[in-house]
């Protein structure tokens, strides 16, 4: 029997670290999580989760041909192979995790952001498979990106391209982490509409659900379901949403005139609430040449694992280079 | 006597064409400038051009090589080689100029818009040769731009990339004549500053030599002198151009993150007065990890005829594919 030529694709997020074997038609033959706080140091993290996945792979009964591990985490830089000092990772300052991970493992290692995973498994794996310029927006907590332009990831000079989340879109507007004012992610993520939503509250004297609810308390995905059954702060909080992305997005258009900008996350999954008004102000602001033109579109990964399959196809476009 | 492989570059405007016979090292043979009025069809005119260059060459001496033709035009698409609608040319409607050059020339024929033949001759002959991730910022009448990521030029989808003149810096903001409000050139052009100086007469009660000058009357080049002489109207005016220019750069950063920022054309010229606000404004807008990372540069031709040596670029680039 021939052993399948597959990848080791790695997300690592703040709580949880997401793992599969994946071969070249996205096909995942294992799939599992573990914690990412048991270990002080990324070195032991590592080496348990080399025992994990060996395990894993000893239950399938199966033999795999392990060409490479992909790896997406949080400020992961693709050029260096570092994580560089991720707020929401235990490992603080510099880890020099491609480096450590190609040590334990034995096969190449690479590395990059999550966003950036992201849009290379949609190039790989999802609905970009024939596109050469689009652009990935994941919705969590913050707004992730990833830019490809003429079939590839734009990495920047640094590594670091693609931060559409800290775009300013109100001079001297809502107060992000980054320490600046204004940022995209402070209005268009999990956060932002959750924001949103209490400066409605203040704003409007229509009757809301959330008039009732802390901002502590609220989860986004109430607002949804407000929104669904005719909450009009719920409503006009989604509106508001859009409005700013899509004007982001517009801009966004102007400097790599892709051919699809496609939606990942919490936020996406609202589906009309988010789509319509992103898809109207986009359209509004963007120049004549450019309307009509630019499909805004669901991930095709929706209900795949796409940290996962992103990263496993960070590799996988390596081993193609 | 060998015969040096040369490209010609044409680089078409409103009023004048400028052509050059160029090497791979840059050295320009013959330089000279045509009226683009005189022909109602682009087919005559490229005739007439093609005669007038023959002509030229004759007039050397010399023997060349002749590789191809490169063109820089407004709305030039990369993708086509046709002129599309572009508002400032006699030939209207969609023009193919690449295949009418081929035909005529009989030489292989590339097109591309002017800003971005700019960022191509900065990257073959300027200051950007060793860089592979970059942004040229052509200041005139408008903003024009060309964007280079991993060593290549980002054309996009449909080959209108890098229109970063009509990203809105102010929502509902000036009057663009591409039909939306609030386009960065309606701020940062040599008809943006003029707009500027406008304003600044009605808000701020200083004086200034411009209270005496209508406003089809103002050449932006009076601006500058203004400022050198101390002119609070024209030092302010600059100090808000590159105000908005700062910030709107910072937005391009966190698309791309290039190693450098370089500004050609009339505004660019002025120095000190535009680069110092713009480098301030933009390092205040940046994402932390990006601050005092990006080089804010004048072009590195600044004192030669980038049109023309863009469009060459564009050739040469073109051969070594």
């Amino acid at each position: 029997m021939t052993q399948p030529d597959v990848v080791i694709g790695i997300d690592i997020g703040g709580t949880f670290t997401k793992y599969g074997i994946v071969d070249r038609l996205g096909n995942m033959y294992v799939e599992d999580s573990v914690s990412t706080e048991a270990y002080e140091k990324a070195e032991d993290f590592i080496a348990f989760l080399y025992r994990k996945i060996t395990e894993d792979i000893n239950k399938t009964g199966k033999a795999f041909n392990l060409k490479g591990v992909g790896i997406g985490a949080p400020n992961g830089n693709y050029y260096t192979g570092k994580i560089e000092f991720a707020p929401n990772l235990k490992w603080k300052g510099v880890v020099e995790l491609a480096k450590i991970v190609n040590g334990q493992f034995g096969i190449p290692a690479v590395l990059t952001n999550d966003a950036n995973a992201a849009a290379l498994g949609e190039m790989i794996f999802g609905d970009a498979r024939n596109m050469k310029d689009f652009v990935m927006i994941t919705l969590g907590t913050g707004l992730g990106s990833g830019i490809v332009a003429n079939g590839n990831l734009i990495y920047g000079h640094d590594g670091f391209a693609g931060e559409l989340g800290h775009v300013v879109v109100t001079v001297g507007g809502r107060q992000c982490a980054c320490s600046k004012r204004g940022c995209l992610e402070t209005y268009v993520s999990a956060n932002g509409i959750k924001r949103t939503v209490f400066k409605l509250l203040g704003e409007e004297i229509v009757p809301s659900r959330f008039r009732d609810v802390t901002f502590n308390e609220l989860e986004p995905k109430d607002i949804t379901r407000a929104a669904e059954e005719g909450d009009p702060i719920a409503i006009r909080a989604y509106e508001y949403t859009g409005e700013l992305l899509g004007r982001s997005l517009a801009n966004t258009v102007a400097h790599t005139s892709p051919e699809a900008i496609f939606l990942f996350g919490g936020l996406a999954l609202a589906g009309k609430w988010i789509f319509e008004p992103t898809k109207k102000a986009m359209e509004e602001n963007l120049l004549p040449i450019f309307r009509n033109k630019i499909k805004l579109l669901p991930s095709g990964l929706l209900d795949k694992n796409i940290a996962v399959m992103g990263s496993a196809a960070l590799m996988w476009k390596e081993l193609e280079k």
